[in-house]
């Protein structure tokens, strides 16, 4: 089993996601302002995984200041869960998981046992994110009769939970249950989690999967070599409109003009039900270099222009089933 | 003017793509072998380049074989022209080309007559394909009242065609009359023609793009930040089915979604009449390589599987209109 995070009692160890697959590099910190940093380069990405990295971020937090006062410690620590809860807008993990954190916080009545409670929380979270992708898969799995071809987008496995995986915990049930033929892997371009990680995810639990670029899944359906498409997400408003990296609402339209199911899969912390739509979700714009720098080579000319979005938002009225922890959702979606 | 190819006297000069946007290198030849290679590993690339470039392969194996008796010539020449012809498959403007070049030889009585002949030929479809360009902008251009924020993918330019550009040629001639607010650029996955040499060459010509992913398409148009959608072609059926870079079908369906005009601009020498529709096209597949290792850096795990089909084909009722320098053409197409 993968392990992307680990908790070591006073420090945190996660794999260094930018270096995969050509190195498996472990960071250990005991300082929050590292796993800040690794949020915001993508050292550790995927919406529940940021969700349980922020949470022992704060306990990092909570450890440092550990010998001021009670007074002193809540506000450092509450400090750092406003920096960590800065470090990337779109994800509604990261945003659940610092809320229950901070309500931890507010609650205690020392020191010791804000420390105490705080770490207890953190591993609350991760556990509640390991049992959510085992019951998404089921619920997923359940979907098909038929074994199928399914096409996935970027990379929703152990790397981006700390368990089984969302959409790719939806697969990987699949494939125990001897019901896929072929996984296609969109690259994910441009930083390539689909061709990095979840190619690599995938071969080290035993399935053979089928790289393309995202530009190739068209051809793909029109071919009709895909049967479904499942992909998880950052955020999901109250209405269905489901926020997921950027390509994902391309997926949906092709799946719509070629009548192929478009599955949903995430937690029920993905689902922000204080907004009512699409449009209120912010979008993350990310720098020019990760579309001008491939890996650390320069694929452009200097001084260019870029536009990097790096999600966007499918309509509901595009997505066939929303698969999560509690059951699967469809149209027309209300989550209050 | 960027110089993509030229003729020498007794060799070929041309840029290697491959290289571009790092460093512009000439690479100059004698031997069509060369010239063929160039083609296969996409140092020159894009449909009229192809067939201007195998044309003047055809001269230089003319040359090679000058001192031999005219039997022994013709069938040396006839031998490159079917070795230059099986250099790639779909771009139909390569066997456009060597057929006129097969024409010329098959009618000269001597070596003198068929090598001056060949050259005046090859001299003669780079001058087609020029002009083509300027016809095909005119014509483009006429299309637009107002400005517009136009998308592209691929390269359609200089570097495509010897002359203006087709698609690059509209948008460069919408760009003369003022008519152009914004110009996307398709990356290009996975070769990345958009990132390398789209904008290298629009930056040349004093255009500033934005470039964008493949996958970033449909948020763009969801967002109403494209009017229309410029694409070049590889080959156009007769009925108008399109085979042009891999992911243009994806934006025809994007198009099509969003109500945005879809144009396709080529030359005549893109035609193929002699096939009825797109199911006839051959489509080139590339090597795992061209996934798995970007610009000399391995992306992926090794020992995996890929898909890479270098073009698709977008079903004539998807396109709105096609530009050619003859005419524009609107659905139903029928090119006999």
């Amino acid at each position: 089993m993968i392990k992307p995070i680990e908790w070591c009692g006073s420090s945190l160890r996660f794999l260094d996601q930018t270096k995969l697959p050509r190195e498996e590099y472990y960071i250990e910190t005991d300082d929050y302002c590292v796993v800040i940093d690794a949020i915001t380069s993508l050292k550790v990405r995927g919406a529940p995984l940021i969700g349980i990295a922020a949470s022992y971020g704060v306990c990092l937090a909570a450890l440092k200041y550990f010998h001021c006062g009670f007074e002193s410690f809540s506000s450092h620590v509450q400090n750092a869960i406003d920096e960590l809860a800065a470090s990337r807008p779109t994800a509604v993990n990261l945003f659940w998981a610092l809320e229950r954190m901070k309500r931890i916080l507010q609650s205690a009545r020392h020191v010791e046992e804000a420390v105490s409670s705080l770490v207890h929380e953190a591993d609350t979270i991760l556990q509640i994110e390991k049992e959510s992708c085992l019951m998404i898969a089921k619920h997923g799995a359940a979907l098909f009769s038929d074994s199928v071809s399914v096409l996935t987008h970027c990379n929703t496995g152990a790397l981006a939970t700390g368990g089984h995986g969302t959409a790719l915990g939806v697969i990987l049930q699949l494939h125990k249950q001897g019901k896929i033929r072929n996984v296609y892997v969109d690259e994910t371009s441009p930083l390539l989690q689909g061709a990095r990680l979840t190619t690599w995810e995938l071969k080290k639990i035993g399935i053979e999967p089928i790289l393309i670029t995202d530009s190739m899944a068209g051809t793909l359906m029109q071919q009709k070599m895909i049967d479904c498409v499942i992909v998880g997400a950052d955020r999901i408003a109250s209405n269905g409109d489901v926020a997921n990296k950027i390509g994902t609402y391309t997926l949906a339209v092709l799946s719509h003009h070629h009548t192929i199911p478009f599955y949903v899969a995430a937690p029920t912390s993905t689902i922000d039900s204080k907004i009512k739509n699409g449009n209120e979700i912010p979008i993350e714009e990310r720098g020019e270099e990760e579309l001008t720098v491939i890996q650390g080579q320069r694929v452009a000319p200097l001084d260019l222009q870029t536009y990097s979005p790096a999600f966007d938002v499918t309509p509901a009225h595009l997505v066939a089933a929303i698969i999560t922890d509690i059951e699967v959702f469809k149209s027309p979606y209300s989550f209050d």
